[in-house]
């Protein structure tokens, strides 16, 4: 019996392999078809290629092939202006209906006003408030309800869709290509960890434990009833943007990572602390240039920097000094929705 | 060519099943050769079958099978002293020699004398003094590599040897039957995160990234070279102990375990957030029992409560009351230590 279970065993894995190594070189061109052929696809492939192959100089076992990705800007839409950021402005009229008394008081007031211009002019400790008095106070799962109600309604502004249909098709076909070649890979966001861990399975594929993101401290407790509670209290405990983001990786993930993309000045650590790595690193940066089809902004290409994912020149020499990538998604996309086949 | 690929794929995965279903009945029997037949050990294969068979009513899905394990008392020896405080406690002659202003200071003096009964002594602000002194100020590599030397070198003073051959045989047993169907095996400690990430992979095949700790903070700056430097830092980011351990599992997993695995009131909050789950969950308290094989300590069977590991009256109560089940290393486990056949 244990003969015969060995035996089927040994032919089962044969098969296998022999199917695999056969679909393996075609897997290698067809995996990324929403990229045209150039520099930055052939950066990816080269890559991965030369990390995966146990023949390779470059070989990486499959433990620590760690890959991170910025998201706004790099996995999905971030202009006009941050998703979450809407989602808290639209959190705020739910919140003044349980404390009336925020309706007089700024920022509340001129959130209410719904003057996006006066909106658009509050300053940063203005915003602080408004996403600690709409992303605090309620327990972990009471938030994660919330977000996943406004993620159902909410529509961005230009496509009219869900903000969850403005990813960018070849940046999921470049997590789907990663994985299938045994990275791991984690958002590591400027962004709130919880906030994006409601969505990240059913969008990226990405568990919520492989995201890392700036996150806020809970406090467990214990509700009416005497069952556990943990309430998301107003104390940052990790501001994961800029220093922060190789901060948190090693507080999160606790490795190096292989490959990193980014977009912004936010991600200039991620990217440094990547490529400083022993052995073949890849670091790559999504560069927007292409009005028509999605937004221009960053000065690289002599683009009007914008208040959000300020890709600045800085930032793009820095990039050519130490081998970093630039994805222009104008050259470098053949489709950048996957609702709109014709992009 | 397309079609014979999908005829072999389709083969090769009914062999597989084949094997598998045929190997997962013996699975169960076998997996846990140094438990005894008893109510933990039934607890255990019950908790797996029932979660894993998609035909159950308490079936998980893959992706939410998440096991936490305490570590000092749970899955390794915590008498007569912890061995991250045995670390600390080493590494101040290597920091006296780079700070000899620090010889004459207490509570580096005592640790200096060598006087075990003074050290037993110190107050736990002393150990706060040692344990930043000893564990921040230097890069994380820098750390890693002491803390590789160290466990090298280290024996503990009963058995004479490394602390990490002190690992409990019937826990390992557990880590790898529980992964081998499907679970996600997480060390949640009261420990440092970073002292434990070193060798978890290697002794209880658990990756640094799924080891919750007490975390200190880094700071992300550049070495003489330029070459980016996380340093480790004298602030506490989270103290995974009691409440914190509930906290820090929402903030690196963000989901509720469905099996908990503890041995003292720092494990409480724990236990009582995994069991308060919906569906089936699995809570567990180890009970130091055997002083004969290992050490007795705790007062549920009416032994002497230690500073350490304090397994309290109230703890089993509330144990009892929630269907926590008691593992017993006097009754449950047949064998304690891999490296003692007669134990």
């Amino acid at each position: 019996m244990e003969q015969r279970v060995a035996r089927l065993w040994s032919l089962a894995l044969t098969i296998v392999a022999s199917v695999l190594a056969n679909t393996a070189a075609r897997a290698q061109a067809s995996f990324l078809p929403s990229w045209n052929d150039g520099p930055a696809k052939h950066a990816i492939v080269n890559f991965v290629q030369r990390t995966t192959d146990p023949a390779s100089m470059q070989f990486v076992p499959p433990e620590e092939r760690v890959a991170t990705f910025d998201q706004d800007g790099t996995l999905w839409v971030e202009q006009p202006i941050y998703a979450q950021v809407v989602y808290c402005m639209d959190r705020v009229p739910v919140l003044v209906k349980q404390k009336p008394e925020l309706a007089s008081v700024e920022p509340f007031r001129t959130v209410l006003s719904g003057d996006r211009a006066a909106m658009a002019r509050l300053a940063p400790e203005d915003l602080l408030q408004i996403v600690t008095a709409t992303l605090t106070g309620m327990s972990v799962e009471e938030f994660q309800a919330e977000v996943r109600g406004w993620l159902a309604r909410a529509r961005d502004p230009r496509w009219r869709r869900p903000y969850t249909d403005l990813t960018y098709l070849p940046m999921q076909e470049l997590l789907q290509y990663l994985r299938a070649n045994g990275y791991k890979t984690y958002i590591v966001t400027g962004g709130g960890q919880d906030f994006v861990r409601v969505y990240s399975q059913l969008v990226y594929g990405v568990p919520p434990e492989q995201v890392v993101g700036s996150a806020g401290g809970t406090e467990y407790g214990y509700d009416r009833q005497g069952k556990p509670v943990l309430t998301k209290e107003p104390k940052l405990l990790l501001n994961d943007d800029h220093a922060g983001k190789p901060e948190g990786i090693h507080l999160m993930i606790g490795r190096r990572p292989r490959a990193a993309f980014g977009n912004s000045s936010g991600d200039r650590q991620m990217l440094e602390y990547t490529s400083a790595g022993d052995g073949l690193r890849l670091a790559m940066l999504v560069l927007h240039d292409d009005a028509k089809r999605e937004y221009a902004y960053g000065p690289a290409e002599g683009l009007p920097s914008t208040k959000v994912g300020t890709f600045t020149q800085a930032l793009y020499e820095e990039g050519k000094k130490d081998g970093w990538v630039v994805i222009s998604v104008k050259r470098d996309w053949k489709r950048i929705f996957s609702f709109d086949p014709a992009n």
